[in-house]
């Protein structure tokens, strides 16, 4: 299965290079076979297959030399751990992946059979071959390689592969709770993110944190007839309005009182990260269909969408939406609202400064009632963090450009979950740019990104080593 | 068929007093074989009642001593006219009720069967006892009871009962327009409104206009996420709700610029009749669940509802409206918003005035479509005109108290209609205050009214004669 990456990278200066060269067709082979399994986490009849995923992880941990592999029961999808503890003084790091896909439709839409890898143009197709195995992939070559060649690693590595990662992680906290020694160490690689765009390395250092709320506005028992009470009566459709409207500033700035608080601003090395993407706003907006951008005055695009809080409604509605006109003066009036949080917002905090925003912005006569129906905790990995600094300079000496460091506008849960419930620095090493279309037809991997992917985890050990 | 008035009302001083007291009985059974007619102007099965109901007037009304009584065709539902002209330097009077009436269902909700009319309670009951076919009966008996004892009229008067009123009067204005002989005049008395609650009697001034419009934004092509677009770009739905609550200032004023410009001010006279109408707010309220009034500051709540423009969301959507959390931008968002007008406000010029305001608060990069879905004129009569004074007297005279000045906030098309097309004064006299259930099951009407209306409009015929 001969392939040629399509992008250079630096290859070891040690002897792993030579075994990783020898080993290339075998690892395409074993990669293929992991892709082969359909392991989707959503839908029932695939159970067994992700349960074939995770024993095939497990025979294929304790072929390259991993310890004390378990498959382990979760109520749910397995959680597959193993770990190679080589001096109690070295740093331990846990890596994080998930054997779990998307499903593969729509079917119609993908040029190859999703189940059915194949290697074309110096990438690998498949479902999966970058949302996550073909980065589980990577980890297990650069283990793979270490032994091989060293017979030991440059610092202990705790594995953590969960099943449910497209399902909501639903098992992974209780389990993580139960099992503390299997996740414990000093700080977390997650595998699960990557490039900005095209091929250039990246850190994803942010990522926000969300509270989702829904508003119920009600002023009379039933729609009234316009002309009899227009006037004389709160409409609650103006009113919802009027207070979604009072949420914000002509500065495009959040007005809940208490909203900015705990934000965690922007230091001149963030603002730099942000300045430094390659961030094309015509392109950005084009591939929408929108004119223009829009948001809070005194930063920029990238910096409102990664590194700033928002708040958006996501749903409105009230009274009469059919065809044509109906003279009625709605009894009640919805919205969905969610802010978009960052380090160190807190979630349910926010929900309740922004239940007390809308209330106060209610004009009498008009009864108001707020449900939070989410919080998720933002993410942050500070610039200078010694773990990302580490690496940092392992995927700038694998790919010869230093990595940018990209705040996301979304979330990713176990970042924020991992960071909370072990209190470790994460480091969101990835290698998978958007064009590898994650969670979408024609999913693939660039393998030189791949190819590079074992050789930066390897310098990104060896640099950890040095570390405190 | 015997039945006891239970309101005082003052009999005629002359022989017509005498002549209605002799005819009393003959006229509740030509009251009773009108409301027989099914004449339901909106169901196609009653087409042919309709037109029976039409043939019984003009019979009737060749009986009693009008002439050129002509059963009109429109395309459809017929016209019946009738004039007496006694004098052509006498002022000239049009006279204008409808003969078609509202269906009878919910049938199972009248404690009497809709089409076999009875008296009961001093009332009669039966589909358009009240609306409008008692009330074409008033005029009916005091043009007989008129030439019966004077052998003629005060006035002139010329009759036009439409058949279409139910309906929109869909034929109405291209009828007028072919017929202007028929229902040109010096004034028009339109029996179709009542008195404000109870049994006191009133006459209806005034009638809002109303402009509806749609408005539609959108800002992409597609729904966007709100992790990786929210704070980029502008949100159609936040925007729309800025948009909404821009039209209003704090004190409940529409901020559209040029809104007020033909606004007609409340006299001292107007306010001092909207302070005089026995309005209990609390009763108000507890009608419809709702906890407090309001709007505009500076005017009372019967005046917002009458005699001011308002402007109010009768519906809003965009976005997710289903149940739980889902985090997306929409991509569109839309409103129905309608104006109340008053008079001298033009319903197109203020449909254009608010698309020009919703787009100057538009955001850039939100693409604003605005459509109009109708236009109604305002009416208003106003105080110390003639017309009005005589039938204000005449009300008076027959009822014992002065007439209350009643600004609805609806409308009542054809009152525009005959303002604007004629350019005549009209005086809104009718006899049936809310309790009579027009449009509603168990429709009836006091029949203290009803002989009191016939006295009343004697009465006002006569004052008429004395204008000018």
């Amino acid at each position: 299965m001969p392939y040629a990456p399509t992008l250079a990278w630096k290859g070891l200066e040690g002897p792993e290079e030579a075994h990783l060269v020898a080993t290339a067709t075998q690892r395409m082979a074993k990669y293929s076979e992991f892709l082969r399994i359909p392991s989707v986490s959503a839908l029932p009849e695939h159970a067994a297959d992700c349960r074939a995923a995770a024993e095939w992880l497990a025979v294929e941990l304790r072929r390259i030399g991993a310890e004390r592999v378990e498959v382990s029961e979760t109520g749910g999808h397995p959680i597959v751990v193993a770990e190679k503890i080589v001096d109690p003084s070295l740093p331990t790091v846990v890596v994080y992946g998930h054997y779990d896909v998307q499903p593969g439709d729509p079917l119609d839409l993908w040029k190859t059979s999703p189940f059915e890898p194949i290697v074309r143009d110096g990438r690998m197709l498949g479902r999966g071959s970058a949302d996550d195995k073909g980065q589980i992939v990577i980890h297990l070559s650069a283990l793979e390689a270490l032994v091989g060649t060293r017979g030991t690693l440059p610092v202990n590595v705790k594995y953590l592969f969960e099943g449910e990662e497209e399902s909501s992680s639903i098992n992974l906290e209780a389990w993580m709770a139960a099992n503390p020694e299997r996740c414990s160490g000093d700080a977390v690689i997650i595998s699960d993110s990557g490039f900005f765009d095209g091929n250039r390395p990246a850190l994803t250092v942010g990522l926000r944190g969300i509270t989702y709320i829904q508003v119920d506005v009600r002023a009379s028992d039933v729609d009234l007839h316009s002309g009899s009470y227009g006037g004389s009566v709160v409409n609650p459709a103006n009113a919802l309005a009027a207070m979604i409207a009072s949420l914000h500033d002509a500065n495009g700035r959040i007005t809940v009182p208490g909203f900015y608080d705990d934000v965690v601003e922007l230091t001149p090395a963030d603002r730099a990260a942000f300045a430094a993407l390659p961030f094309d706003e015509a392109n950005y907006l084009a591939g929408i269909g929108a004119s223009a951008t829009a948001g809070e005055s005194g930063f920029s695009t990238v910096e409102r969408r990664g590194g700033r809080p928002t708040l958006d409604v996501n749903g409105i509605w009230g009274g009469f939406t059919g065809d044509g006109s109906k003279t009625i003066i709605p009894a009640h009036a919805h919205a969905k609202i969610s802010c978009r949080l960052v380090t160190a917002q807190d979630p349910e905090k926010i929900s309740r400064q922004l239940e007390a925003a809308l209330r106060a912005a209610a004009p009498a006569g008009l009864h108001v009632e707020v449900q939070n129906l989410g919080n998720g905790d933002a993410f942050l990995t500070p610039l200078g963090d010694p773990y990302l600094t580490a690496a940092a300079g392992a995927l700038e000496a694998t790919f010869g450009v230093p990595p940018l460091y990209i705040r996301e506008g979304g979330s990713i849960p176990i970042a924020a979950l991992f960071q909370k419930r072990l209190g470790l620095p994460v480091v969101l090493l990835g290698f998978t740019p958007p064009d590898d279309n994650a969670h979408a037809p024609n999913e693939s991997m660039d393998l030189g990104n791949f190819e590079g992917g074992i050789r930066a985890v390897i310098r990104a050990l060896d640099a950890i080593a040095t570390i405190g």
